[in-house]
C-alpha cells in the first residue's frame, strides 16, 4: 500500500528515540530496514549538564560519521530536552511533521532533525498533546492503509487517535496508567492491597463496575469498602483497580469499529481483553514501529 | 423538634472522638451541653503498644472517675483500633447504632461504648462504609428534622448521605480529597503546578470542564496539556484540579433539592460555591456536631 504516503524512499539514516529515561538509536537501511540497534539508560533526565550532542557522539559517533539523515524523536524535543520542537496542529500528516522538525548540530559536523509533538483541540477548543507517539503512529501508517482508523496506544498516558487518509486528525489522552500507579502505590488503598495473582475475573469485575453509575471517584473508594465488607479479596484489589480504570477509559472513549492496538505485550493483552469484554473488535500490532516512523519522517526531510 | 429522636435525655457523659491522628474528648452535661473539651495528638496510629485504656486515663482520668456514660467514636472502632465495632447496616437509626456499640473496660473500673460504623449497599448490592461520620450525622439529626434530607460531608473521602425519618437510609463515598492530594502532590502534574492564588475562576473553569464529555481520566491529563498550550497558568492548576474533582463528584451524585453541608469552613465554602454553580441550594452547618452525636448515642445506652 502506498496511497497517501507515496513510495518508500532510498535514504539510509540514523534514528534516535530519546525518552525521559531511555535512549534508543537505530541504524536504518535504504528501504527503512533495521541494520543495528543500540540502547542506553541515557534519557534526557540523565544527561549531565544538558550535553545532548556529547551523548549522541558517545552512543553513535561511528554512525554519525556516515553523514546520513539523522532524526530524533521523543522528549528530546520537549522544553526539558535539547531544543524545543513546538507542537504541530491536527490534522497532521507526515509531511507536516517533517516540515516542523527543528535542526540541531551534531558532533562531526552533521545536522540532526528533532521531531515535533502533535497538538489536538477538541470541539470545545480544549487542547491535548502527544510527543513521541506521533512517530510510532507514523510508523504504523502504511500498515493501517488510507482509510479512517482508530488507534489506541495504552500506557502511562493512554492515547486514542483518529487517523484518516494518512493524517492524525485528532486524539484524546487518558491518565489511566499514572492513575493506576498513584492509587495502587501511594493511596490508602496501597496499604490495603496485598500481593495476589493478576486475576482476570477481578479485572473483569472492575470493568463491569466502571459501567455502573456513580463515577470514578465513587468507584475507587468502593474498592476499599468491598475489601472491608469481604466482597473483594485484598489480593485481587490491584486487578480490580486495573479493570475499573481501563473500563472508565474505554467507556469515555466509546470507540466504534475496529480498534488498532499499539503497545507492549502485557498492556496489549490487557486492553485486548477489555475491548473484547466491551464487545469491540481489535487488532494488536507489534510495538516496534518507532524506527519505521523515524525513517518515514526522515524520508521527507531535505 | 423531637419527632423520631424523642426527648433529650438527662445523662451527663464523656465522649471520645478518636481518629487516626487526633483524639478529642468532651465532657457533656445532662442536656448534651459541652462543659469542657480536650484534644491531643493521640490518634489510634500513635498509641504505643495499643494501650488505649492507658491513653483514656492519661487524657481524661479525672473525668472517668465520675463514672458517667462513656461513648467512643471514630477509628478507635476499626480493625486497627481498640476493639472492632462491626458496621451497622442501613437503614440505621440512633437506636440501632447505640445497640451495636461494643463495650471496653476503662481505667478506674468503668465501661466505655465504642460506636460502630455504618454500611450501605446500593441497588446492585455494592457496599460503602463510614466510620466516625455516623456520629456527626446523628449529632445533626435534630437540626435536620424528621423529613428526608440530603447531607454532604466533604473531605478526604466525601460522603453524600440520604436521611429519612431519623435514619441513615444510604450513602455514597467519593475519593475526591485523597485524589486531589495524589494528583496535586504525587503525579507528573505536581511537578508542573506552581504556587498561585486559589483562584475562584480557575475553580469554576475546572467545574465546567467536569461537565464536558471525556471522563475524569481524560480531563486530568488535559490539565497538563492546557498548561503546555498556554491555556491555563501553572499557578492556577491546583484550583482548576479542585474544581474538576468537585465537579465530577457533584455530577455523579446529581443531588436534587437542598443539600445540607457539614464540614470545615474552607471545604464548606468551596462546596457551597460548587453547588451554587451547579444550581443546587445548600445550607452549611457548623462542623462541631460530633460531641452532640456522641451524646445522642449515649442517651440510648444502658
Amino acid at each position: 500500500m502506498t496511497g497517501f504516503l507515496g513510495e518508500v524512499c532510498d535514504k539510509a539514516m540514523i534514528g534516535f528515540d530519546w525518552g525521559t529515561s531511555t535512549l534508543r538509536v537505530y541504524r536504518l537501511g535504504p528501504q527503512g530496514g533495521l541494520i543495528e540497534r543500540r540502547e542506553a539508560p541515557l534519557g534526557i533526565s540523565k544527561i549531565a549538564g544538558g550535553d545532548f550532542a556529547g551523548a549522541c557522539g558517545d552512543i553513535a559517533g561511528d554512525w554519525l560519521a556516515l553523514h546520513e539523515t539523522v532524526v530524533l524523536a521523543g522528549m528530546i524535543g520537549s522544553r526539558q530536552g535539547w531544543r524545543e520542537a513546538p507542537y504541530v496542529a491536527c490534522p497532521a500528516d507526515v509531511a507536516a511533521i517533517a516540515a516542523a522538525c527543528i535542526p540541531v548540530d551534531l558532533p562531526g559536523g552533521g545536522r540532526g532533525h528533532i521531531v515535533p509533538g502533535v497538538m489536538s483541540r477538541d470541539a470545545g477548543g480544549v487542547p491535548d498533546v502527544m510527543r513521541g507517539e506521533e512517530t510510532q503512529i507514523v510508523g504504523l501508517l502504511r500498515t493501517l492503509g488510507d482509510g479512517p482508523a482508530s488507534l489506541c496506544l495504552p500506557g502511562t498516558h493512554s492515547k486514542w487517535v483518529s487517523i484518516d487518509r494518512g493524517r492524525i486528525t485528532g486524539f484524546r489522552t487518558y491518565f489511566t496508567g499514572e492513575m493506576f500507579d498513584l492509587i495502587g502505590n501511594h493511596s490508602m488503598l496501597a496499604r490495603v492491597f496485598t500481593d495476589g495473582p493478576d486475576a482476570e475475573n477481578a479485572f473483569d469485575a472492575g470493568m463491569r463496575r466502571a459501567a455502573a453509575p456513580g463515577g470514578l471517584l465513587h468507584h475507587v473508594f468502593g474498592i476499599r469498602a468491598a475489601i472491608l465488607a469481604g466482597d473483594l479479596p485484598a489480593g485481587a484489589g490491584r486487578a480490580f483497580l486495573s479493570g475499573l480504570l481501563v473500563g472508565h477509559e474505554i467507556a469515555a472513549e466509546a470507540p466504534s469499529g475496529t480498534v488498532h492496538l499499539l503497545g507492549g505485550a502485557a498492556l496489549a493483552k490487557r486492553y485486548s481483553r477489555a475491548l473484547a469484554r466491551a464487545g469491540i473488535d481489535c487488532i494488536a500490532h507489534g510495538e516496534d514501529v518507532t524506527a519505521r516512523g523515524l525513517w518515514e519522517i526522515g524520508c521527507r526531510i531535505g
